[in-house]
């Protein structure tokens, strides 16, 4: 079986050819330019591999309800010429099998979950935050999406100010102070006038950062008691995570149990978003047998 | 066919029969005294009927994970004498019959599903929220309890603090100033001195609670997707709805597409909790096909 792989984000496609055991048999990338360009590069990469399947995470806004007309489109997305780009259609011209459509956070929290399950973990249903540029969200319970759009947006709750961070309006276009208003990378810029790599680790802005990222885990775990919650995205390292722990440990105050939180909250398995591929391999599997 | 419900509240305990379109053939109600006493009352009521299957919805905290060798029993509750009650092992010994134990809320929301889908609505996922003494919530996606442990606790996730309310602690005795710290019905005592039902209604603190839960509804939104949220419990009215109902439009800011308010964000179906037997008559059906 050969299943094909790809990870369309803002800045860079990373089309892939795998097996049905995951494995990567070839993989290439391009930059994302216009759509015409970054579509037709895709078509003709997966022209030259006969495939039983696609699984697909694209950045977006994008539309994954099947009963609407604009499915398979980036919607209304902020990137120069990609609004309303019918991406799925696009690719059916040419590629004729079946296809999974889902976000790029979701197929990196899908290919966490296939990875747990891997590795005997016994994962029913897991969490992934990706805090970037912005903060999205995905979230699978016994192999599906959670969501009846299958399309969390928890990236853009509301949550307790830390009371040294009252002053900091948040910079969520929608909702100023929101989780993504709050923890995304640009906002270490808005607050501090430095960027995001160049901030101390031993800076006290990452105790205001690790106090929202706990009540994120915190709606997460009260919400959907997952079995675990994972953190990627380029703002978050293992130190952060740390920090998280121990906040989340004293504001839930053990109020139900949970595993240990070393295990529970954690960083992605696949270092740089490694596991998107993975999980659309699964996914693209997932379309064939549906 | 004849279903049997239990409706276990730390006030009362309501007992019907009913049969497979949930038409309620008999009831009665009693005073919950001591587990002793109140489990007889309940064993003699059902052992004049001739039952195919039994839907319990219990107060709490109670234990649901099937794995556990806890399973059906009231655990570390605060009501005298029923701390460590094996509730459902009780009820087994007498009756031998398919039960479906779950907590009340649980009930509740099952119920208000039903009732929606009977009614055509196409509902296929509901988020149910009681606002009492305490806050609980129940959420059903495609027939089926959300989370893990089916139970989650989504009444003590943190919230953003109301300006006018920054001085109020919140009253959780876990976490201080989380959603049932905030608008549970004591809270309204604990702000004003005076108990929550002679609190007039256009009373300012109104706004405040209205904040809260409409956070709690973004929350709910957000994470979950349903197709509805219901709020019930003793101080929810249609007043203070259409409050949630204006902050949450202002806090979301039209960041997705939702149906209209007015249908999205309701009232529980049936007054005073009523809906609750109908969801365990569901939930016994259940357990006899599962």
């Amino acid at each position: 079986m050969q299943i094909g792989s790809i990870e369309a984000g803002g800045t860079k496609f990373v089309c892939a050819i795998g097996d049905e055991d995951y494995r990567i048999k070839d993989q290439t990338q391009f930059p994302t330019t216009t759509p015409e360009e970054t579509l037709q590069k895709t078509l003709d990469y997966f022209a030259k591999f006969d495939i039983d399947a696609l699984g697909i995470a694209s950045f977006g806004p994008i539309e994954i309800r099947q009963s609407s007309p604009k499915y398979g489109y980036v919607t209304n997305t902020p990137k120069p010429g990609w609004k309303n780009t019918d991406f799925v259609g696009t690719l059916k011209q040419k590629i004729r099998v079946p296809m999974f459509w889902t976000t790029d956070v979701n197929g990196s929290a899908y290919g966490e979950y296939v990875m747990s399950t891997l590795a005997n973990e016994k994962i029913d249903s897991l969490v992934y935050y990706t805090i970037g540029t912005g903060v999205g969200a995905g979230a699978v319970i016994d192999g599906e999406f959670l969501g009846n759009a299958g399309h969390p947006e928890m990236g853009h709750t509301f949550l307790k100010r830390h009371p040294q961070d009252l002053d900091f309006p948040g910079i969520c276009p929608f909702h100023k102070d929101c989780l993504e208003g709050l923890v995304s990378g640009p906002t270490l810029e808005a607050r501090l006038g430095i960027k995001g790599p160049e901030v101390p680790r031993d800076h006290p802005v990452w105790d205001i950062m690790a106090y929202y990222l706990a009540q994120a885990a915190i709606q997460a775990t009260l919400i959907i008691r997952p079995d675990k919650i994972v953190f990627g995205g380029g703002v978050v390292d293992e130190a952060l995570l740390e920090k998280v722990r121990v906040q989340f440990d004293q504001l839930l105050n053990h109020y139900i149990d949970l595993p240990p939180l070393k295990n529970y909250i954690t960083m992605p398995q696949v270092a740089n978003n490694g596991s998107a591929t993975l999980g659309d391999f699964a996914l693209g599997i997932k379309a064939l047998k549906d």
